[in-house]
């Protein structure tokens, strides 16, 4: 089985900490083809580079299926807020798995109650829409964001570990979480670190996410729903997939 | 007062219809601005075209601020379904109206239940997202949408006219709206010609959010809430806004 | 144009306040017919007042209605908490605007979450029921309260400006509120007066239901819905208003 | 134990029907003061009657407690759509029970989903804003009016038999309920007569209501919650009552 | 008429005190059967616990429907939680009132917004996803409960009364109720005593739903809605309801 | 890996069924415990066979725990409608999937609505309320069921397939989903069969599960939750799981 991992911000390296998370969980099960994100923000943490990230995931599927490779069997869209979720599933031939979506609903089948902790302010807003487009505003406890960015966690992961762990657990003490997701590709693997800090299960959102493609990658088909459409301006490979081709 | 009309598919003779609409509402009172997608769709009607349109419209916004001319007191999202409206107003220095939001709200004020016409098979899922997004699901009675899309609608409107009117007709009769929305940029004055065969309010969206945003240009400034990004692969003007300059 | 403004309490004081400030955002384009409730409350801070006004607010437009002069094009209810809104819209022969849903909506359009800041501890369950029932729970960051009612706000508004600005501070550092509503008619001016000390948008309920009302005028004909009804111990205008005459 | 019925509409017939059935429910447990509005619609089919009725019901009570009888221990009030509710409840000594209200709350002890029937077809708009705003619109069934209004039920209920009780069983046929609430205050005592002819429980509103009442006048007593308010215009009982004597 | 008391947990103790103020209620209206769940925990403090009682309600509604006495007119499920009362209703051949529900809608029609205060710390997350499923979440103000579970609390209700009053009182002045419902079969009567020293009015969760089954009894039958079942384990009278019998 | 599957209906076949399709979704991955319930319904179509089935599968989890083999990393509740899942979320030390919790969330993450065949006709409104209780009441297309129970869809799948296949396809055309899940244990491999007659993909509710309870086990632990409680009358096993011990 064959995984694309799409990581729509433009950061080689959070692709490459996805990467190695999404093949650690796969073991020989799959491979793992990644791809970044070729235009937008370095670090996504605002609506406006989460919206100009969706089409930069759209592009991406698109190179891919346009490439001399053989086609992936499932998609992984590498970004905590899912920026695209519903436009890719509309155009890929295959499923599509968003890590916060998988997040969220492997959060639901451990606990009651579950927190959410992630790098930038600007995301708590953001997330809580996005939960409760999910229907499960009533099943979260908490949104809890360090200042420092996603970004620079990834960068210095060490000086963010403590502060991660202290919201994780705020998130469990004064809100009632009873399991926290570490949401953010940039905080990949992390989780495993500030368990022993925190006194509920902590999830790793890139592996909860990876978990769930691989899933999906076996039980199989989807059905391609976008209708076919002229554009202008676009990468060849994108204008070509939306018009059908 | 100075409105920036912000087409975000690629069709220029759209942006001019709605151009027109404007410029009839607006009188003397505002000056309006008509910009046009630079890449993307000629017609949004799938989720991935509305997605790329979302970066195409803060491209078109970037695009302006950047320009040498006066800039704008209010930001028209010209498109029913408004996308990008929310990443818009986070890096907008002035109010943005997006025309379904304002049309809905309008409607909302005006009846009871809404139904929405539109052109494009695809709109009426997404839609109904929409709605349920701005909190109306109770208050919307119906989405229908003709199979003829926005696009050929705008190209031959006499022809889709009997068709519009009989989808409004059947939004009061058989699903019990009391208000309806004539929802696209493309159906711009539309609304007029069918409302005699209406035994309701037929609103035009197009006009509904032209009220909209000379009230919201009106009544005043924004505070900008997108945090600085750095950004690769963008249009200059979009890079710089972003960027924070 | 011509507005018919009511105001369903029943100090002259207050309408005067409040037709000042229609009057100067409506400027040279319409012509603005103040009304006072004839019986009732001299200041509504309870359910039952508001269930007296909205009796009120039916009984004034009826008496307009019945009036010499010509009649309006359109109604706007100018009481934060919309007493009879619904009711009047049954009836009215043209739209009606109401105080409290025209700043709410304008609000979620120039803001993610809004806060409100009012007069009379009981405001705060109604309005909350209120928002509820527009379906913007969610994006309802906070409903505060100060102690002074708006009738003694409106009395000796310079005493309660500081307090005013403290609880629309304190729905942004206490409540996530990026935009805030000061409603109220006895308020009405006072957010441009408090904008200052606040650090996001302050919007003047009174204005942003005239900007509101004034597009509603400009935009359009309603149809009535009420059933006749024969009744006893009425008004004579609203007996005959209610029996189709 | 004294119950206070009040009939907000303006018919005494219709008062005495409810009395009666009131009685029958309560045998010797209680002693019934029926009371008539004393203004407003004959009989209410729309929101603009209901606004009305509000006052006038809150005018009822204030009228008793002004009398020189012994209080009443609960009120119950009689209309299916309960107008002025939280406003009684607001300025009540004693429980104030809906007819609405506690027909709904049995019919979701009776079964899982819920029908409505009612006479006037203005009704089933505001019965579904109402159910919904008691959290139940997933419990609801449907609503079925017929063309008749409530008072032509009352002046000749055998004419309306046949048509409500194929309302009803349409309920359950076609819409799903197993429970079917027969509402209003003209209806009193039918659901037992149509009973026989639809195939789940039909429950009669007055009844309902009247059981609900009785359990609320043993269980208690109640805290005034509304402020004092200066009025004008007002019946001198209301004056008095809102002006805190 | 004759109320059947089924006390789902295992406690006879705690069925005694309920009986007894279900008697005091009652009066001479009705008998009051008395039964105690047959196996499961002595008291129901967690999810395992009340799925357990769930059988053994079921199981008791079966013996007693097979014993040689009258049978039941209504059936009173007396835990706070109501575990198992729609799958009782589906087989019990006449109504059947749960505590909890009864309580909130009991506390629906007493005041705008209502406290729950019990004990067991577990009870917490279950209430607040009960009140969900009643449609009743934006009418909750809070749910409180002291550590000292129900049991012991029915063991020594005098040590637990000062942390109920407290819990109570802050549900008040903390989070806004104005009325509290004091849940819990082990608090039968307690309700009284703290009375006086809370604000607001106290109601007893035992007496709520004694007066709801009360009204139930005497307004009548249901419809059995369960397919008939072949089993295998249970005991027999079970065995034989669910079989047809 | 070894995952505990738990059939909590009393009919072996079933639990052959479920375990076969669990073991081709594992391959060599896991390793499958399959145990039945030990007393309740043969085929569960009823709330009361749900509740007595949660009952069922805590006694099944604590004979298992109570066992002299290794224990199990994750537990499979195969019924679809997961009677007794938070329950056995509470005891148990491993992760718990059900069955028609991970099933709508695949279907979720594979389409915009999705639909829900399955046998029984009582399942319709159990299955509407639990997807409500999921937040996906606005995601869910339609539930139909067909006459013919999952019991005797076991016993001669051949008869139903044209009967499931058709209801399949009514959830597509009729009611708009794009994607279905025949629910129910008795149904395991059924969809494979028809997938080829529904334009739409067709989930396995038995692979949807296991897909997910495959990836819990490999993500790892939970925290036990449930408070210790004295019981009688259960089986020791489940007395001592409760106890604590």
């Amino acid at each position: 089985m064959r995984i694309l991992v799409i990581n729509p911000n433009t950061t080689a390296a959070v692709t490459d900490l996805v990467a190695e998370r999404v093949c650690a969980v796969a073991g020989d099960g799959a491979t793992v083809i990644p791809v970044t994100g070729r235009f937008g923000a370095r670090y996504i943490a605002s609506r406006a580079a989460a919206a100009i990230a969706a089409h930069a995931a759209l592009d991406a599927l698109a190179e891919h299926l346009a490439g001399s490779g053989p086609p992936c069997d499932a998609v992984y869209l590498a970004c905590f807020g899912d920026p695209g979720l519903a436009a890719l599933r509309e155009i890929s031939p295959v499923p599509v798995v968003g890590m916060a979506q998988a997040s969220c609903w492997a959060a639901c089948s451990r606990g009651e109650r579950f927190g959410i902790v992630t790098g930038g302010a600007r995301w708590e807003p953001m997330l809580r829409e996005f939960v409760s487009g999910l229907g499960l505003s009533e099943r979260l406890a908490a949104i809890r964001t360090i200042a420092t960015a996603g970004g620079e966690i990834a960068r210095d992961p060490g000086a963010a570990l403590a502060r991660l762990a202290a919201a994780c657990t705020a998130c469990v003490s004064e809100d009632g979480a009873d399991v926290v997701v570490l949401g953010g590709a940039a905080l990949a693997g992390l989780a495993a670190r500030i368990q022993p800090a925190v006194p509920v299960p902590v999830l790793c959102s890139v592996e909860a996410g990876a978990h769930a493609v691989l899933a999906a990658g076996k039980a199989g088909r989807c059905a391609r729903s976008a209708p076919t459409a002229d554009t202008i301006g676009l990468a060849p490979a994108l204008a070509r997939l939306l018009g059908g081709a």
